[in-house]
């Protein structure tokens, strides 16, 4: 699809027939004059007493259980940067979209205009009794990470921002089949992320969870190779500062089993990837540019597994993996937040389903005659009805088990 | 239906099949790959860019132009009082319920936990590029007045306070046609309010809009006539206050044409219904019990007019006649405002429709042989199909009339 053809059918798509992607949709009868003295006065004064009796009754009679609140300050949308609130909304009803259609959860997308972190927090924990859960999305770096650390303090419900673990996970799970697939470990991977935001940040975390070296994780910003010498750094990216003489991507690049671009168009060279190790693992994530064209990186390293963002190569990183699953999974059970088990669930339990036979819908949904766990096959496609059977049974199992699930 | 009958269909009204009365409905296709590409990335990035460039593409783009909030604090949920934000979910889940039901808007019910005005009203300015309009609901007064008055000032789309204008605006409707049918003037009417909140002191506003004289409007709070010998009220009450020797109901009431309540049950005695003025109007809007029973004030006054909050009984001012069609006027144009030409042009539209043929369909929904414009009938029932068809284009008129229409 060409890009004047996309953007036309793009926004015809948001305008016809009518303005938007999303509306209200009344689930309990209303036709009657009796219907409605139960949906509103007299008849809606009883669950009100039942909530102020016993604030867990909100649970039983309201929406707010399955209703996620997609909450933004428009600071960092997409790869476009500071939208601003307002123009980020067609993204944030996407994303409540992808909620509904994937996992059922009904979203109010929220857009906040808001002058200070503290502010924006004051309004997303003011408002938060409205909903049973919140996403937080697209909010630069690094007031992410504070404004997620004060709500998710302040809050009990889950709070997470998906595009720092949202992402991790996902690249987590490639990341494991990837290794394994080329038979290295974990542990003992070289692996440098281009890209210390949100993002990038929040995945070196996850992997240090699931058993990689700190030592051996190469993070660079646009300063180059983040290393205790440099005094230019945030405290996020402090605590990821190594103890090296590497200074740019190509020392980092050097001998590495992995790298992870959460950066933009062709930062990586040809140059670059031809001095990693053998069977090297690229996850090029820049969207829709990728850091290397994968034919480049094919063409120059025939051993390499590769990924992207994009839907048109093989292996795509796609947080539609994920965010759906983990919220179902954590609502499912009314967990107080999403914590560290059960992202290590998600992840195993993604990476698990890459390596069973692929549904027959699938295949047809993809228009492929096979797909095999294997370096074209490293992760779950989107449209896979196994993803919403097994992963929001697996967040929700990890929920109880690590005491944080209200219901069991 | 006894109470307890009500007490129990009304839970499990609202708990099964699922709790709540609301979900999410995706408007466009969202079955494949590329159906989503074109609702979430690549494609919505043109959509938000289109907004960056100006910011009227939102309502092209977005759901947010038909998207209203309906907002509360808890502090006056129905007559349960300060039941805090979260169990006044219900209510407000209703009132979407309601204006989805009967105005095709959608809805997203926001429950503010807020510590004042200022952190009210900063959370409503934060949040408001979400909403083509903010539905302010079950807050109490005298914060109501200043709380609006701020949020009217900050933002450019309609901020409207239901309980103050949507009852002003059916309490007068119904009234004008009550005076017509006992051939007495809005102008020379005595009228008494008993009930100083958010409804009365609005109502008394409209009713001075329409013609009535401000120096024969009695209100009275708890500590009975608002007369200007009094130094304990608030500068919202201030604003009515007589100068008067009257200082009791009795008092009051001794020769008014109409009787308004809006404070609580049986507050009205046979005594003071007895000393009105003949042909006398007694509007006991106190809910489920009025300010007299409507059997009681009949028998003592068979000159009467009365109407009530109830749908058990002849003549229900309902705020359902009024804020769904007048928001989607409001929207339909997209006015930055509702204004008192937009109230004024509801409260003549719906007494206009109470005083022709009523259509067949609704004598069947209430399961009547006529319904006929008289004292047992001063104003439409909420199920009649003339509402959609008539109020939003009186609205809509008014606004483009009176200049604060974006679309003509």
């Amino acid at each position: 699809m060409s890009n004047e053809t996309l953007k036309k059918e793009a926004l015809e798509y948001h305008l016809n027939p009518k303005p938007g992607k999303i509306a209200i949709e009344i689930t309990k009868p209303t036709e009657t004059q009796k219907d409605l003295s139960l949906a509103y006065t007299p008849g809606v004064a009883e669950p009100v007493k039942e909530i102020e009796r016993d604030p867990e009754n909100a649970y039983k009679y309201t929406a707010k259980g399955n209703l996620v609140g997609v909450i933004t300050d428009g600071t960092a949308v997409l790869g476009l940067g500071n939208t601003g609130a307002l123009a980020s909304k067609p993204v944030m009803e996407g994303k409540g979209v992808l909620f509904k259609r994937f996992a059922d959860i009904d979203v109010f997308d929220i857009e906040v205009n808001s002058d200070s972190v503290e502010d924006f927090c004051k309004t997303v924990e003011n408002i938060a009794p409205t909903f049973g859960g919140i996403n937080l999305e697209d909010i630069k770096a690094p007031e992410c990470f504070e404004i997620e650390r004060i709500l998710e303090e302040k809050l009990d419900i889950p709070v997470f921002h998906d595009d720092q673990h949202g992402t991790a996970i996902i690249i987590a799970a490639g990341l494991i089949n990837a290794l394994e697939l080329k038979g290295k470990e974990l542990k003992d991977a070289r692996i440098v992320c281009l890209g210390a935001g949100a993002a990038g940040i929040a995945s070196m975390k996850v992997l240090t969870s699931l058993g990689a070296d700190k030592n051996k994780l190469y993070m660079l910003d646009r300063g180059g190779v983040i290393h205790s010498g440099r005094d230019d750094l945030n405290k996020y990216k402090q605590e990821w500062a190594l103890e090296t003489e590497d200074r740019t991507l190509l020392d980092a690049c050097t001998g590495a089993d992995v790298f992870i671009g959460l950066s933009g168009p062709n930062l990586l060279s040809v140059e670059a990837l031809k001095a990693m190790a053998d069977h090297p693992i690229v996850f090029a994530l820049s969207n829709p540019d990728p850091e290397i064209d994968p034919e480049v990186a094919r063409e120059a390293r025939p051993d390499i597994i590769m990924a992207t963002g994009r839907s048109d190569y093989p292996n795509q990183i796609n947080n539609v993996l994920g965010f759906p699953y983990i919220f179902r999974g954590a609502l499912d059970v009314r967990a107080t937040n999403i914590n560290t088990e059960m992202k290590m669930a998600a992840v195993h339990a993604l990476a698990s389903i890459a390596k069973e036979p692929v549904p027959d819908s699938v295949l047809k949904a993809y228009n492929k005659d096979s797909m095999e766990f294997g370096p074209e096959y490293i992760i779950p496609t989107p449209l896979d009805p196994r993803l919403p059977d097994i992963l929001p049974a697996a967040i929700s199992q990890a929920a109880i088990d690590s005491g944080v699930a209200k219901i069991k």
